[in-house]
């Protein structure tokens, strides 16, 4: 969608009133198409010293460990939107305890919201988007099957607040 | 854009493969209007115990006080977006100290990102969409007169971490 050989022939590029960036408009349809950076929500949750992941069922990065998160939908606040997709992937409903890290990656235009959180039990309920769920203790994550660089960043940066009850939230690691 | 009947003739609900939400799809070109929720960054900013605020030079809320601040816009981290808004709104590039707040305001379906920072001097060159920028001391903030109500709540959560080098974002006020 960053290229503008990549649209059809009835979209054409303009400023639009009061802007000050060119943005794709459909000629049959008038939509101007603002591209935002997306917000995905998710969170590191800990169930007696282990932490969740869940493994991919879906691509990208299909059979890989990753942390629950997801794309933050309309009229959620990012607490919402973080608890929904955790319950879709994992089945349960951790109490989240504050916001771990703002990771922007740049490159995919995502904002990635990650909460610290943990389980007062440890009933879990995979949905269809992953394969299973599993807790681990932190000398057993599976560093080199974790799905994304982002799973690396949050994990680490739970381990460094773990045993706090307030923190600052995290950003990409240099 | 919430509305069915918002939509012209030419645009189609369904749910695309791998989704589980109904998207307006445009039926000439094929996109899927994914609409997510839109980033807003800025900053409270401090300069010797005063505080920067911005009367507005356009709608909405026109001749009203606000911080500055606006949508982030594709490949930009929290940071540079906050710091581009603030330069294009009032012409400084202030010294950020940490992420202040995180509102999200579901209605408009909008999730602000504040932080807290400061200046070094008080040189300020306001841009075209600010009648003029000042800096206030708390006692003389015009509340009657600020732009929005997360502009309040920003305020007041500044007022709570002024002093503080380490603090947690807050969120919407109950």
């Amino acid at each position: 969608m960053n290229e503008k050989n990549n649209f059809p022939p009835n979209i054409r590029f303009e400023i639009p009133k009061g802007d000050n960036r060119l943005r794709a408009v459909c000629e049959t349809c008038n939509f101007i198409n603002y591209i935002n950076p997306k917000i995905v929500v998710g969170a590191v949750i800990e169930y007696k010293n282990k932490i969740l992941l869940c493994k991919r069922a879906i691509d990208p990065q299909k059979g890989l460990w990753t942390i629950p998160a997801g794309y933050l939908e309309e009229k959620e606040t990012t607490e919402e939107g973080a608890l929904r997709e955790i319950k879709e992937e994992a089945g349960v409903k951790p109490v989240i305890q504050g916001l771990l890290g703002i990771y922007s990656l740049k490159h995919i235009s995502q904002i990635q919201l990650i909460y610290k959180a943990h389980l007062l039990d440890s009933k879990l309920d995979p949905g269809e988007e992953t394969l299973e769920a599993e807790f681990f203790k932190w000398e057993d994550i599976p560093w080199k099957k974790l799905a994304f660089p982002s799973v690396h960043w949050a994990l680490n940066h739970f381990q460094e607040v773990r045993d706090k009850k307030k923190f600052s939230p995290r950003t990409n690691p240099h």
